[in-house]
């Protein structure tokens, strides 16, 4: 932990104080956490017999939020949300986390505040601990960078290169809601049936997604998956990573994606095929994943007990056979790249 | 691993896959790295019986350097050195890195390979392995997140809080010489006798400091500090921090502080006291550490073998006592806290 800065505005050296007194109240620290804030660097316990996983997330201001249709505490809380979820796709117990922020002359206590408030509110239902960070100032934008750490057991991490022909592929929750509420909040929103309560939904799921880390926990410790990937750029593209990586082909069903009612609503209220929405549509934080076939009836029993919906979406097949997408009128057709960051193009 | 970006410059798609490729090629890994680049997270192996340090920093353009002084290939390096001493000074063994970088629509390819090279050329006699990162475009500035993790034999960090009254307080190096070097830089180089040759190398040690791992590790391996911090902020600053976290107070030989012939003759010129800039001089990037008397032979003996100066420079005093300063007539004074940031405003 450091605050240098050789051009500080005025008024942030204040704001470094108090951004010091939010990690010394945030940051409190237990189990595992041999020193957080305060010393030169964090000194943290790994358990025997676990591997640690880490992973980062820088979020730009102007880039990945405006903050005229993102409160502070949504940006925190997304930014903490996006690491939380690629440790879940390792099959990982999210642990410790580490806080830089470089805060321009328009942002103030409160706001800091708020941001420190929705990164605490993704981390704290799974015990995540703020044991670091960095404080400076920025000319104009504000920048967030989140590093998580974590453990997993050793050799049961869900990688993204072990799928093989034959494996089912699952995903978790609904696809496509977030994109959809994106597109709500950039525009004005579209008169929807269902009214508020259906637009909120929808921007909710994009403003504050739940990643699946004990559903990620299981697959990992009971070993039920292959391979496994959140979907952050969407799926459409993150099938292909998975694929790729893998060395693998696949058959993906469109009518078993998962859609939400508030999703149907929306596409039929533009004219689009909700598939399609779910297929492109980034920023989900649902869980991809393979499983073979003998373990198909133990994803089911999981499935009852878990708090989201597992969705059996398709089969992986040998790389020779590419990946394809079996439509409506059972056609299949080559599976298309049309993820996220492209679609927002 | 992720590059996601709403509103990304034209430009920089090309640059995020240029960048990717740079991962490819400074992302080779080795022994503790299970995974690497391209999963959803990093997969580290720690040895039995260490715990993990992590540490991270922000270097924003036009708060921590400006491009007209700092070449990319020296922000690189800067921002890994200044992590590489904060786990220098725990005693740790630096090992993975992760780096998130936001490039504003100035910053092409040369300069961006330019930053990685400097990231790795402070990385490489330490072998440490790059393994993850995030990559986003910036509307303006170039901001520079390096996270970086190690390992330290249990219960043998260098803490801060472990100084007792009676121990001997060491620096490694010598002080001040970056604040020259950044003084030199920000106006224009005086004449100096000594030349060319002394301003560079007042330059270089402000641009491309040596963070004294060796040293630290042997302190740590052979349990001979009781405490130790690195000296980012200045020896004015930071011997404050560790006095409070150990609640003892010191008392320093002014004529004691280890100054570079350069410095001299810098001061010289300026018709200034070298210690003083050794007080208040920031980014040194050397170890301050404390030592029971009884280990004194053994410091001697370190510094004989070291690349580098070890000097006694005071010692440690009850807190009651407070920190002060012995002056050059013999007289003690109180220690005022004159570090690099309250000296650059």
């Amino acid at each position: 932990m450091r605050r240098s800065s050789t051009v500080p505005h005025p008024h942030t050296i204040q704001e470094f104080a108090f951004i010091e007194g939010l990690h010394r109240r945030f940051g409190k620290t237990g189990r595992g956490v041999v020193l957080g804030i305060g010393d030169d660097a964090a000194l943290l316990r790994v358990s025997p017999g676990e591997d640690f996983v880490a992973t980062t997330d820088l979020l730009v201001e102007g880039v990945h939020f405006t903050l005229t249709t993102a409160s502070y505490e949504d940006v925190g809380y997304k930014a903490a949300a996006a690491n939380i979820s690629d440790i879940a796709a390792m099959g990982g117990r999210p642990q410790y986390l580490l806080v830089s922020i470089a805060i321009g002359p328009a942002h103030g206590r409160s706001q800091l505040h708020g941001l420190y408030r929705g990164i605490m509110t993704a981390c704290r239902p799974h015990g995540i601990q703020l044991v670091g960070g960095d404080t400076s100032a920025s000319r104009r934008d504000l920048f967030l960078n989140v590093t998580l750490t974590g453990s997993v057991a050793r050799g049961k991490a869900l990688r993204r290169d072990g799928a093989r022909p034959g494996d089912l592929v699952y995903v978790t929750g609904t696809l496509g809601d977030s994109l959809a509420g994106l597109c709500l909040l950039a525009k004005r929103p579209p008169r929807l049936r269902g009214g508020p309560q259906l637009v909120s939904s929808l921007i909710a799921r994009h403003l504050r997604p739940s990643p699946r880390v004990e559903i990620g926990r299981a697959l990992s410790t009971r070993g039920l998956a292959t391979a496994g990937i959140d979907l952050s750029d969407g799926l459409s593209g993150d099938l292909v990573h998975l694929c790729r990586q893998s060395r693998v082909g696949a058959e993906i069903d469109i009518e078993a994606l998962p859609v939400s009612a508030a999703l149907e609503t929306y596409a039929q209220r533009l004219g689009a095929d909700p598939a399609d929405l779910a297929r492109q549509g980034g920023e989900d934080y649902e869980l991809l994943f393979t499983v073979t076939p003998r373990n198909a009836a133990r994803i089911s029993s999981l499935a009852r007990a878990a708090t989201c919906r597992i969705t059996r979406i398709g089969v992986i097949q040998p790389k020779s056979a590419g990946m394809r997408v079996r439509d409506r009128a059972g056609r299949l057709r080559p599976w298309k790249n049309v993820s996220y960051e492209h679609f927002r193009n």
